[in-house]
C-alpha cells in the first residue's frame, strides 16, 4: 500500500502506487516526506472536486530521491535529494505578459496532476530543485511552503529594519514572520489560537491575541507611531483583512496572501487616506524555492518546531479525518516510505 | 461683494473679502479663477462640517496673479501669473516617513483653512508654481485638478503602449484619461452617464457604458486576451471596484481614486490569483503640479472641452443649489473678478 488517492467528495483511499518510467524530459523520484498543506484540507473539504480528478493522487509539498532519470535530462543522478517546485506552466501564452508562475493555463501538480502522496513519483524534470546533501530530507518538505513565505516577503519588499505585521499565525504566517525577521525586519504576529501564539512566541516573536490585545495600540508603540512597513493578511478573515489596513503606515505595503473566494469588506478609505499598496501574492518563482532552500540549509531556522507530526503514509485517511474534525497542528508531514 | 462664505449646514452666502496682508513668507494673491470640485460639493452637503470652520472661504483650483509680496519671499513678483498647491505641510513630523503631501497633520486650503473662492487670497509662496505667461488664467485654474490625474498616473506607472480603462468619466477620470494617453497609452473610459460618455468619445476615448456593453469583453479585445495594464477606479462605486479587479491584466495595477467613505467588498480572489496591484492615490506632490502646468502649457490638450461654464462670483451660492440639485455639470469655473 504506497499511495493515498483521493476519491472525491472528501474521502481518502491507500492502494497502490502506479509506478511511471520517465519519458523524455522527466524524473522519477522516491519520496521521502509530503507535507500536508491548507489546499490539501479544501480538498478534503470537497472544495476543489472541479480541479482534482478523482482518483487522483494530490500532495505538493515534498521532498525526496531521485530514482530515475529519463532521456535528455541534465544536472541530475540517482540518488540526488531533491524537492519539487509543482509548477507545470508549459501552457503560458503571450498574454500571461511572462508571468510563469500564475499563468492562466497553470497546472499544480498535486491538484490539478497527480501529486506527492505516494513513494514514486514522476515529473518534469524542470520542476526540481536541488538539496545540500546534508539537509535532513524531513527539513526538506518544508521547502515548498518556505518558498511561499519567500515569495510573500519579497512581495513585501521587506528591507533591514522595517516593523512587519504578520495576521494569522499559522504554518505559512509563522514562516513569512521568521523570513521577515530573516531579512532584518522586527515582526509582530496576530493570531487568535493559544497554542499557535505559544509557539510564535517561542521561536522569539512578540505574539498578540486579536480578540484580548490592543493590536493598533503595539504597532503604534513599535513604530513610534508610524505604522507597519509591511503588513500580511495570512488569515482570510474578514476582521483581518479589515485590520491590515490600519496597522500600514504611509505608502505602506499590504501583502494578501490568504485565499479570500468570495469579495470582502476593504477599508479602501485607509488605502486613499495612507496611499497604502495592496498586493496580491500567489505561490513562489524559481528564484523563492532558492532562497527556502539557502535559508533551510544554513541552519538558522528553527523549523523543525513546526512539524507536529510525522505519520505513515498509510496513517493518512485517518489524519485528514482528524484535521477535518479539529485536531489541532501546524504542520504534519507524511513519511511515504512508512 | 467679493468673497463667498460658507456658512454651515449646506448653505452660503456672499460678502467682503478680508485683504490680508502678506506676513513674512507669505504671497496676496489677486484670484483669477476658482473651479468648483467635487470635495465643494461634498462640503455644499454639510458632509465635512467637522473640517470647514465656518464661516469660511472654500475653493482651491485656482489661477491668478501675484499682488504683493511678503518679507523674505524670493522668486515671485507682483504681476506674476500662478497656481496655489493647496497643501500645507508644515506640521510634518517623521512618523509621516517623509510623505509631506499626505502627512497627518496635513491642512488643506480651501478645507482646513481659508480657500479662494474671493477676490484676494493670501497664503504661503511654498504653495505657488509659477504658470507660464503665454496661458489663458481660465485654462491654468485646471492645474489643480490636472495635478491629481498626473499623481494617479504616476502612481499607476503608465508607460507607452499600455492599455489603461479608466472608470468613472467625471473631471478627474477624463482628465487621468488625457494624461494616461499623452504618457503614450490606449485609453477606455467607462460612464453610465450619456453626455459624460460623450464628452469622452468626443475627445477619442473608446467610451463604454457599463449597463450595456461587455466592458469585460471590450478590454480581453484591446489586450489580446492580456487584460488592461492600469485600471484607474474614479467612479466611487460598488461595481467600479470589483469590475477594477476583473478588468486587470497579471501583476497589473489598479490605482483607487475615488474616495470611499465606508469598507467595500474587494474581490480579493482577483488580487490573489493575477497577483495585482491596488495603489491608493491622494492629492499631488510638487512634480505633479510642474507636469500638469507643462502639460497645460504645451498646447496638445484640449481641456477647455472640460469647462461647462463660467460662472460670477456673486452666483456662487445659486450654483451649489444647482448642482446640489442635480445640474449636470463637468467642470464649472467661477470668475472671481466678475
Amino acid at each position: 500500500m504506497s499511495a493515498v488517492y483521493y476519491e472525491g467528495a472528501g474521502a481518502f483511499s491507500v492502494g497502490e502506487c502506479v509506478v511511471e518510467a520517465p519519458g523524455p524530459g522527466e524524473v522519477r523520484l522516491d519520496v521521502a516526506y509530503c507535507g500536508v498543506c491548507g489546499t490539501d484540507l479544501h480538498i478534503a473539504h470537497g472544495a476543489m472536486d472541479g480541479r482534482v480528478r478523482a482518483p487522483q493522487v494530490i500532495g505538493h509539498e515534498m521532498s525526496g530521491t531521485v530514482a530515475e532519470v529519463g532521456a535528455g535530462v541534465e544536472g541530475f543522478a540517482a540518488g540526488d535529494p531533491v524537492v519539487v517546485r509543482p509548477l507545470d506552466s508549459r501552457g503560458e501564452t503571450p498574454a500571461d505578459r511572462g508571468f510563469s508562475h500564475i499563468s492562466r493555463n497553470l497546472r499544480f501538480l498535486g491538484i490539478d496532476a497527480p501529486g506527492a502522496l505516494q513513494v514514486s513519483w514522476t515529473v518534469p524534470a524542470f520542476t526540481l530543485h536541488a538539496l545540500p546533501p546534508t539537509l535532513e530530507l524531513r527539513l526538506g518538505a518544508l521547502a515548498e511552503p518556505l518558498a511561499v513565505a519567500c515569495h510573500d516577503v519579497r512581495r513585501g519588499a521587506v528591507a533591514p529594519g522595517d516593523t512587519v505585521v504578520v495576521i494569522g499565525g499559522g504554518p505559512i504566517g509563522i514562516l513569512i514572520a521568521l523570513v521577515a525577521r530573516a531579512r532584518g525586519a522586527t515582526t509582530l504576529v496576530v493570531e487568535p489560537d493559544e497554542s499557535r501564539r505559544a509557539l510564535a512566541a517561542g521561536l522569539g516573536f512578540a505574539a498578540y491575541d486579536p480578540a484580548a490585545d490592543d493590536v493598533a495600540a503595539a504597532v503604534v508603540d513599535a513604530t513610534a507611531g508610524a505604522g507597519a512597513d509591511v503588513v500580511f493578511e495570512v488569515s482570510g478573515s474578514a476582521a483581518g483583512i479589515l485590520a491590515a489596513t490600519q496597522y500600514a503606515g504611509l505608502r505602506c505595503r499590504v501583502v494578501v496572501v490568504a485565499i479570500f473566494p468570495e469579495p470582502r469588506p476593504v477599508a479602501l478609505f485607509d488605502l486613499f487616506w495612507k496611499e497604502l499598496e495592496l498586493f496580491g501574492a500567489r505561490v513562489y518563482e524559481p528564484e523563492d524555492f532558492d532562497a527556502a532552500i539557502e535559508l533551510l540549509a544554513d541552519g538558522s531556522f528553527d523549523v523543525a518546531r513546526l512539524i507536529t507530526a510525522v505519520e505513515p503514509l498509510a496513517r493518512v485517511p485517518a489524519v485528514f479525518d482528524e484535521l477535518v474534525s479539529g485536531r489541532p497542528a501546524m504542520k504534519i508531514l507524511v513519511d511515504c516510505r512508512a
